[in-house]
This record gives C-alpha cells, structure tokens and sequence, in this order.
C-alpha cells in the first residue's frame, strides 16, 4: 500500500490562523482554527496540530503558509520566512519557518496571505483560466497580489500595493491617514480602521448612502488605475470588508472616470467583467496554501482542483 | 556558402525613426535616420531602406519595432500592430505592422519605444543581470518598461505608468496638468511640455537651483514609490531630458522620505543603485529592437552582445 500524498496549508491572519491538511485532490481532511494571541503560542499550536494530524493521516509531503506581512520571501535573505515590520503588536521580526522547524520536518514554502487567496480565485473563483489579474482585499489594511503569466509576482521581494500614494479625494484634504508609515497612503485613508477615524464609527454601522462609500471607492479606483496603467491586469478582483455590495458600482463608475478614455482598449474594457468581486469563497485562503505546497512538489499549479471550495 | 543571419530594428520615436541592420552578433552594418513626418512617408521610408538593405546585404530574418504609443500588441485584437490613440498628430490608428507589410516579406514583432530601451539596459547597461527592472523615460511624455524575470511585460496590453495618478507636490495644488486624457496625471505634470507650460520657459533654460526640479523630482519619486510597492523592482533605471544630473540625487531624496521607513528590505536600500541612470547609450533602443528580433527567432535573448552600444 502506498501513502497517499498530504499536502498542509496556514492561512495566518491577523486575529486567526486557519490550519488544514489536504488530499492530493484538494480535498481537506482535516482542519483547525487557532486564535492569534502571542507569536509562541500561536505557532506551538500550528505545529502541534500539524504533529497530530501526520500522527492521524500520515506524513505531509509539503507545507505552505499564506501570511499578513511583510514578510521576507527572498530565499537569499538572512530573515527569509519571517515576518519583518507589521502593525501587528509583538509579531515584527517572528520568523514562521524557522520557528516551525524547529517542531516539523517538511518542506515549507511561505507566501503572502493575499497570494494564497489570489491563487484559490485563480483555481475556482474570479480570476479562473486568466494568466495576469490582480487580487484586492480592504478590510484591516489594503493589500494586493499581482499575478502574472499564472503565477504570484514577486520581484525583490513582494508587492505592498496597499501603500502607494494617491491624489486626495474631494472633500479629503485634511485627514492625516491612519498608515504608522506613511500616514496619507492608499491603506492610510481607506481601510477599515482608516474610515473608523475619518468618520468617527466603524464603517460597518454606515448607511449605504453614506457619503464614506463614495470617498473610499474614489481612493479603490485610484488604486485599480494605477494597476491598470502599470500591469495592465485581465482583471481586479475585489474583496475584504470595505467592500460592500453597493461599493462596486462605485469604483466601477469612478475608475472609468479616472481612466478618462485613455485608449481604445481601455475605453471597451467591460467595467463589470473588470472589476469583479472574489467568488471562491471564504476557504480561498487556505486551499490557495494547499496549491501552493502541491506546486512546491511538483512545479506546477494543480490542473483538477476547481470543482473545490 | 551559408546566408548569414540578418537582423532589423526599428526605433520609432515622435520626431525621428532610427533604423538599422544588424549581424547576428548584433553589430550595426546599416543605419538610416528618418525624419517622422506624415505616416505614409515616414512609412514608405522606413519600408524602402529595408527593401535597399536586403537587396544590398541579404534577407532579413527577422524585424522588430520598438515604437511610441500606445499601441495594440495583442495578437488576437483586431488593430494587432497599431498605433492606437496618439496625441502625436495624424498617427492615431496607423498600423505600423500592416504597413509595412504591404513592402516587406519579413517576420515582424512590435514592442513599445520603451521597452525597447530596456532590454538594451538589460543587454549592456543599467540593467545587466537583473530579473526585475523598470526603465522609466521623463522627457516629451512619460514611459516606463518593466521587467520581469528578464522580459518586458506585457499582460493585457502594455503599461502606461506615465498616466499614474499620484498626490500633488506641495506648491502645485493648483496646474490643471497637460495629459489630453486625464490633466493632472504624472505625465501631465511633469513631462518635459508640462513643466514648460507650469514655469512659462523650456526646462532646459531653468538653472540647476530652479524650484522645477524639485518639484519634478517628487513626482518622478512618486512614480518610483508605486513601482516599489506594486512591483518591487531590483532597480528602477530613468532617464529622458528631464533628468539633468542633479535630478538623481533629489529623486534619490523625495524618494527616502516617501518610503518612510516602510520594513527592513526597502530601508536597506541602496539608493544610489536603486535609482540609477541609463547607461547603454544613445543605441539602447536601437539595439534593443534587433534583441527583440532575435528572440523572436531563437526565443531567447543575445547572449553575448554585452560588449555592444
């Protein structure tokens, strides 16, 4: 008898880190969810529940770890795996890797959170059979995973889309921005906790009519102008919090005005294929992390996964 | 006796089209120097040179264009080859590709004016060795060309990075900008007719303590800081007329301060390699077409024309 192939997934969030074990198809076998209290308790836990499922199931053949960051994903790097300088209260400079292997000998592979839900939506959700598209979550911060030819971008080390500077929106000209680098980026004036100053009251008690909404898709189409004009994605799929039902009509109707008909190709871009909401739904994280580990085994992303999630 | 391979390029710019011969080597062995005046003359020049050429030094086996824009590079659009919507007057919707095709029976690839540049920088310049690079040109318009894993990229289209929006520079709240399509975007800011029209004077008549290159320089860092957070490119190379000498180290500055600190990886920045001058010459572009041409062919770049410009 063969020992059928296991792959483990972490999907390692600000307040919670989801955990799982997988079949070769995709299918979870088993799966945790593990509070985000200190960066010790919480990894002793991830790797415990990894120590008792290889004891349950058999032996991982890979690991993969989607991760809010930043993280250092140059493999040359002397802090490669380790989250550098976040926001996150006690978790600067925590390497995940190295703290995990100290427990599990698997190959592991770390990525960022946002790439581990832009490849669920590249297997079975918005972004399914496009080779270029970039992957938006607004919610606690803003964060963006750029694919390109299939796969996640990465460059020098990983896109931070999330701070880049924008012109203010009208009637915006005074708010300082909530980013603790930067203050007025695109994070610092419209995540979640950016709107709850601006405004006030946390954006969820805001009526849809709210003039926050109209602000906030101003800046979010700000940010998809800039990925159209430098990347020129098949698609921007947006999600996370911010992201309301009515808001994305909103960016819709200010990115075409923002792209101000630059380009035939730009102005016959159907706004409602564009700009697109994530479908794969709340499990994209993690079998995003699964695919990850299964491409890490085998060089390639899996061909029969989208019937998951 | 074996033909010798034989290469074409073809640097179209605003005012002039460069073209050239070259051995497999990538050595010059013609060069013609065409004003660019109406389309269909300009056209039928550069056709009528290559017709000449082949008849004098046998038939090209391959011909590549890098070209202002914007053009339309997917092969599957219906205006595939064309220049599309242009404020250069009466070329809007020229097919370069077509055109010449009416003349010339040789395989044909079109890239963009920039990206040309850059895979001259990748070939024996700024960008040698490097996967990841911008080159960003500040001059009559604003270009950029990026590259990743050692090619151009491509995705929808092409990039337009000059057509960025970015946040005013303290002072300039109130220039409308000169982009036809969006005013104030960076390229209406501060390309070379935008900083004639802000200052009243051409801006190579400024002295080098004029407040228009500091102002330039912020938004030309602007540029730089969004091409770090959403590319993380290992260098960024610029060039173009505005950037007089002094210009570096004032982008070099604005961009520092507008990181602001942002994690480990972009504090230990080399900032005087980061942000770098072209240094392939007046032939990059030139150059950077026959490579084109060649790896339309082999499917690979020259590997041994780094002794060239």
């Amino acid at each position: 008898m063969t020992q059928p192939i296991l792959l483990g997934g972490v999907e390692a969030g600000g307040t919670k880190f989801i955990c799982g074990v997988a079949d070769v198809g995709g299918r979870i076998i088993d799966q945790i969810r593990i509070p985000n209290t200190t960066p010790d308790e919480t990894l002793d836990a991830v790797a415990a529940f990894f120590v008792k499922a290889q004891a349950r199931h058999g032996k991982l053949a890979a690991l993969a770890i989607g991760s809010f960051g930043p993280l250092s994903l140059r493999s040359d790097a002397a802090d490669y795996g380790a989250i550098t300088t976040t926001p996150k209260p006690g978790w600067s400079n925590i390497n995940l890797l190295a703290h995990l292997r100290r427990t599990l000998d698997v190959p592991m592979t770390l990525d960022t959170d946002v790439n581990g839900s832009a490849i669920g939506e590249h297997l079975f959700g918005s972004g399914k059979g496009l080779d270029s598209f970039c992957y938006v979550t607004v919610g606690t911060g803003v964060g963006v995973g750029v694919m390109i030819d299939g796969a996640p971008h990465g460059g020098a080390n990983h896109p931070e889309a999330g701070h880049i500077r924008l012109p203010r929106a009208k009637g915006d000209e005074t708010f300082a921005g909530v980013c603790p680098f930067h203050g007025d980026c695109l994070e610092g004036l419209t995540s979640g906790p950016a709107l709850h100053v601006r405004w006030g009251a946390p954006a969820e008690t805001f009526a849809t009519d709210h003039p926050a909404w109209a602000m906030a898709a101003e800046y979010i189409a700000g940010l998809c102008t800039n990925l159209t004009y430098m990347l020129r994605p098949e698609r921007i799929i947006i999600g996370g919090g911010v992201m309301q039902p009515q808001m994305y009509d909103l960016v819709r109707q200010a990115l075409t005005r923002q792209l101000g008909g630059y380009d035939a190709s730009l102005r016959d871009l159907d706004m409602e294929a564009y700009v697109a909401a994530p479908t794969a739904g709340a499990s994209a994280g993690l079998i995003g992390a699964f695919a990850i580990a299964y491409r890490s085994i085998t060089g390639q992303w899996p061909p029969d996964w989208a019937t998951q999630g």
